[in-house]
C-alpha cells in the first residue's frame, strides 16, 4: 500500500482525469459540511439610503433602455450569481408616471411587495391589478406581465423573484409579448374580488393550480387582519403575530417556491432564538428594531430589506415602547419542505 | 334443467336461507337501479309558517325538557331514519334569552346558520362565538358545544347535521360534557378573527386538519364578497354568483362531510339546467323566485329551505327586475367526491 | 309553561307535521347513540353446506335466467336492503364451463377472490384476466365486466360489493353493455404483468386514478408475499402478518370504498382485542381457527365467510400447533377515514 | 436624460455598489435566459476504460484513508462544485473483501445501484441489505448507512447523490457514527422482503413517509417484470419499456429528490426525439447502442454511465437486430415537477 504522499503523485490520476473522473476522497469534506455554511452574510439594505440614488436613475435613464428599472439587492457574499439569499432575490423598482414596462413572462416565480406611491398597474394574463403601498401582487412563472403607472410621483416596490433557484435547476425560460402591453380582458382586479373575503372561494369553473389565483392580497386586508386579532392571539414566540398569505385553491404557500408571510412585533417583543434551513428576506413595512443574527445585532428601520441566511441562528426585537412594529417577509421554506430538507430548532438565546 | 316456474318451488331456497343465503337472481333488479332514483321529494319548507309553531314550543317546553328546541325538517319520502334528504338533516332552532342548551358532542359533524336574533352564542371546544343573521357556525364532529342566549327576543337558527350518514356508517358516538356549559378558554371569536381576512392564516402552530378550524364565517364577510365582486363576475350559468365557504388548511370543503355555499342570483337570473348525484338543501337568505324540479315548478320565499333530491333536474330562476335573491346552500358532494360516486350534467332546459 | 304530558295533545304538534316538520326532542336519543350499534350480527357462513347447493343452482338455472348466479351472503340483521355488513355485499357466485356472464357496468365497485377452479376469465374494459384460486380480481365502478368459463368443473369465487353504500348514497348507474361479452382489446392479464413485480411501474401515458389500475393480484404474488417474510416480521399484534392489497399510483387502497387484506396467523396466534368503526368481511382462504366477537367464540374453518359488524370487539386465534391459517378479507375502512369517522382502539381482552 | 454611454460614468453606480445594490439593466440578459442552457455537456464515461484504475486505487488506497473509496463522474462543465449533471452526482465506488466503509449520515439522499461482485453488504438505519448486480439500494437523507463486503473479488456499483442540490439550497448535514459499523436491529432484508410482491404492503405500524421504506429493490424483481411484460406493452415512444421505482406508500418516487427507472429497448429501438427540463444520467445495464443528443451522436456500451442535460433533445437507438438493451437512469424530474418547473415536448427528430 501506498502512503497518500505517494499517492499524490500516482499517474492513475492524471489518467481517470482523462477520463472525466476524480478522486472522492480529495473532495470528501467540501461536499458534506457537518451543517450549513450559507454563502450569504447576514445585511441590511438601507432604503433612505438607496432611494435618492433609484430617483436618480429614474430621471436618467429611461424603461426602454433599462427594460426594468431595479436595483438589485445582492448579498455581499453571493454575486456571481447574484442573489439575495440563497435561492431568492430582492430588489427595489421605481416606474415613473406615463410610463410602461414590457410585457414578458417568465419560468421564474415573481411578486411585488409595494412600497410607496400610487397610481401604478400590474396586468397580470390580461387582468389589471392596482397597486397601492402594503399590496402584495403576484406574477407566478409563465404569467404574462407589464406594469404602468397612471399617477403621480414615483411609484417604488421591492421586486422578488426565485431566478436564482430556476437558473440553478436549469429550468428558466423566457418571452417577449407582441405588444408593448397587455389588453385587460377580465375586469380590473377580479381576482382579488372573488377571493380575499371570508375564505370563500368562486364554485363555479376556476381551475385549480398549485399557484393562487389571486393577483394582488391588497393591503387593507392585512390590517384588518391585524386589527381583528389585535392583542388575543397567542402568536408564535419567535415571530409575533405572523401571518401566511395563502394559494386559496390549497390552503399552502402562494408558490411552491417562495412563502410570503407578514408578521407584528408589538411594542417589547423580544422573539426566541431560532433557526431553520429556509433562507429568507424581511421588509420592514413599519417600525423599527433590531435582529440578532449569529450573535451581531442588526438595526433596521423603515422600509429597509434585511438578508438572513439560512440556518443562521435569529432573534427579532421591537424595542419600541409605544409602536407595533410590521415585516414582510419571504422564504425558500417550501422549496426545502418539498424536497424534505427543511429542519428548524429553537436555541439558546445569544449575547 | 328446470324452468323458473319449478325453481319457485325448489326446496333448494329455503336451505339457503336457513344458511344465512339468499338468490341474488331476486334481488337483482332492485340492486342495480338504471340511474338513482332519491327517496327524498323536492320539498319546500315554509318559514313563515313554521315560525309561529317554533315560537309556541319555546314558550310551552323548557330547553331542559327538549335538550334541543328545534323542528326537524323531515323529507316526506325519508322518515325512517328521519332525514331532509339522503345523507343529510336540516332543523330549525329556537332559544330564548336566558336560556342554555346544554354542552354535548357527537361524532356527527353539525352547523348553524343564523336566521335570525341577535345575542347568542355558542361555545365550541371553549371559543366563545357570537351569532348574527347570516353567519355560518360550524361545529365539526366530537367538538363539545352548548348554546346561550343574552339577547332579547328569540333567537332563531337553521341547524344541519350528517347524523344520517353517521349512522348509517354505524359511527355514532354521543357525549355529555360534565358540566351544563363550558367555561370559555380562548378569547371570544378568535378563530374567526384570525382566519377570515384575506386568506391569510397564522403561521404559528395550530393543528392543520380536514375540518375548518374556523369556528364562524361572519355574514358581513359574505355581504363584502358579493359587494366586492359586484356584476363583475361571469359566475356559473347553472348557480350564478356562487362562492364556497373553505377549510383554510385545504382549501377544500369546511367538513369532509358537507360543503356550505351561498349565491346571489342576480335579477332575471335563470340558471341552466342541471343535475348531480349530491343532494343539497337551499335556505333563502334573503328575495324569492322559483326552481324547477324535474318539470315540477316550486316557488320559494325569504327563509324557506327546500329539498333538492340528488340527479333530480334542477332550474333556479329569480324573475325579479330589480332584486337579488340570496341562498345559502349545502350538499353531500365533498362526500360523493371522496367515494369516486360524484357526476353531474347539463341537461336540456324543462318545461 | 305546559308539562310534557300536556304537551302531547298539543295541537302544535299536528299542525306542524303538515308543514312537514317534526320535534326533534322525541326522537333525540336514536339519532344520537352513546356509541355504534350495528345492526349487522357477527355470522359465518358454512361453505362446506353452501357448496352443494350453489353447485344445485348451478345445475337448474341457466346463466340466461339468473344474469349472476350468486348466493347473497345476506346477514340475519340487515335484510333490507339485503347487506353482509354495513356498507358491505359478498357472496358466492358460480359459472360452469361453457357458460358467459353478460357483459355490464355499473357505479357500484366489485371484485372477486378466487375460491375454486381454473379456466375462467373476467374481461374488464376489455382486458381478459385469467382467475386462478386466490387471485383477487378487481371490476371498479362503470367499468364494463363480463365472465366466461372455458375450463372444466365449476368456477366458484366470492363477490364483493360496495351497492349497499352505493344506494345508501343514491348514486347507482347501471348499464348493459352491447354485446353479451367484451371483445379482448389489449394482451390478456396485461395490467397485472405490468404491476406486480418489486414496485416498479410503468412510466409512459396511462392515467392515474383513485382504483388501482391492476386487474389481477395474483395470489402467486401473495403467496410469495409470506414466503419472503416467513417468520421475520413483527406484524400486527391484533391480526398478525397483514398486508394490504394498494393501487400502485397512490399507495393507498384499491378503490376508495374497499380496502383488502390478506393475512397469515401463525401457529398458535392469539390476536390482541381490539375494535373500528369499520365493519369487515373476513373469507377463510385454508385453515382453521376461531374468532371472539364481543365476548362470543365462532369457529371458522376453510373457505368460510364471517361478518365482523363495526365496533364489535374482536379476537382472532389459530389454535393449530402446526398449520399457518390465511384470511382474506375487506372492510370499508377507507370509507370511515375519507370521512373523518374512523376510530380504532385495544380493548381488554374478553371472557 | 444621459445617454447609456454617459450612464457608464454615472458615480451612483459606485454609490450604489457601496449600499449593496446593482443595476439589474446590466445583468438582464443573463439572468432571463430564453431558454435553458445546461452548464453540463453530454458526456459518456467509459466503464471499461475506468475500471482498471478504480481497482489500482483499491489495491493503493485503504478505506480507511478514503473513507469512501470513489472515482466520481464529473461533467467536464460542471467541475465547481463537481456534479454529473445539474443537482446530480453519480460516482463508481469499490470496495474489497473483509473492508468496511465507516457508518455515517447526511442530509444528501442516495441510492446504489450493483454494478459487480457479490457479498457485500449495505445496513441502512440498522437493516443489513445483501448487494446483488442490478440492485438498487437506497440510503435516504439522515439514514446512518456503512458498507462491508464479505465475499470474493470486488463489489462494485454506481454511487448516486443529491448532494448538488442539497448544498446548493445549503441544506448539508452531516455526522459520523458512533461505531464504525452499525449493528444489524432487524433481520436482514426485511424491508425488501415485505414489500417487494404484487403491490402488497404490511398493514400494520410502519410509519409512511415520503421516502421509500424499501432498502433494496433486488435485480431479480426487475428481471421479472420485464419477463411477464415481454413484448405486449406499448411503452413510451421516447424509452421502450420503462419502469419507474416507486415508493410503496405514495405510489410516487422513491425519494423527493431523484426518480429512478429502468428500461429495455427492445433490439432495433428508435425512440422518438423529446426533451425535458430534467436532467438525468444513464447507466448501461447490459447491451449496447446509441444515443443523439442535441445532434450529437454518441455510443454506449456495457456498463457505460452517460450524462443527459436538461434541455436537450435526445434519442435512443439499439440498433442490435437480436438483442436488447437495458438502460438504468435517474433523474431529478421530482424535484422540477415539485417547483413547477417541469416541461417536456417531443421535437422533430434529428440529424
Amino acid at each position: 500500500m501506498t502512503t497518500s504522499t505517494e499517492a499524490e503523485t500516482d499517474p492513475a490520476y492524471a489518467a481517470i482525469e482523462d477520463l472525466g473522473a476524480a478522486p472522492l476522497w480529495r473532495y470528501y469534506g467540501n461536499l458534506f459540511p457537518a451543517e450549513p455554511r450559507s454563502a450569504a452574510v447576514p445585511y441590511v439594505w438601507r432604503y433612505h439610503a438607496l432611494r435618492p440614488h433609484l430617483l436618480h436613475f429614474a430621471e436618467t435613464l429611461s424603461l426602454e433602455e433599462a427594460e426594468r428599472r431595479v436595483l438589485m439587492l445582492i448579498n455581499p457574499g453571493m454575486s456571481d450569481p447574484p442573489a439575495t439569499v440563497n435561492s431568492l432575490y430582492a430588489g427595489i423598482q421605481v416606474i415613473l408616471p406615463g410610463e410602461t414596462a414590457q410585457a414578458h413572462r417568465h419560468a421564474a416565480n415573481a411578486f411585488r411587495f409595494v412600497i410607496e406611491g400610487d397610481g401604478a398597474y400590474t396586468t397580470v394574463d390580461g387582468e389589471r391589478l392596482h397597486m397601492r403601498p402594503g399590496d402584495l401582487l403576484l406574477t407566478p412563472g409563465w404569467h404574462w406581465h407589464d406594469h404602468y403607472h397612471e399617477g403621480d410621483g414615483p411609484m417604488i416596490w421591492l421586486d422578488a423573484l426565485d431566478y436564482p433557484l430556476v437558473n440553478a435547476l436549469e429550468a428558466g425560460f423566457f418571452e417577449l409579448f407582441e405588444c408593448r402591453s397587455q389588453r385587460p380582458v377580465v375586469p380590473d382586479n377580479i381576482s382579488s374580488r372573488q377571493f380575499v373575503h371570508g375564505h370563500l372561494v368562486p364554485a363555479w369553473d376556476i381551475a385549480r393550480s398549485e399557484v393562487s389565483p389571486i393577483g394582488n392580497y391588497p393591503w387593507a386586508q392585512t390590517e384588518r387582519a391585524f386589527d381583528a386579532i389585535a392583542e388575543d392571539a397567542e402568536g408564535s414566540q419567535v415571530d409575533g403575530i405572523v401571518l401566511e398569505y395563502t394559494n386559496p385553491w390549497t390552503g399552502g404557500p402562494v408558490m411552491p417556491t417562495m412563502s410570503c408571510r407578514v408578521q407584528r412585533l408589538p411594542p417589547g417583543f423580544r422573539g426566541a432564538a431560532f433557526r431553520r434551513t429556509a433562507s429568507s428576506v424581511l421588509h420592514v413595512v413599519r417600525g423599527s428594531g433590531t435582529i440578532l443574527i449569529d450573535d451581531e445585532r442588526y438595526d433596521w428601520h423603515d422600509r429597509d430589506v434585511i438578508a438572513v441566511p439560512g440556518w443562521a441562528i435569529c432573534e427579532l426585537r421591537n424595542p419600541s415602547a409605544t409602536e407595533d412594529a410590521i415585516l414582510f417577509s419571504f422564504s425558500n421554506e417550501p422549496v426545502l419542505r418539498a424536497l424534505g430538507l427543511y429542519r428548524e430548532e429553537l436555541t439558546e438565546r445569544q449575547g
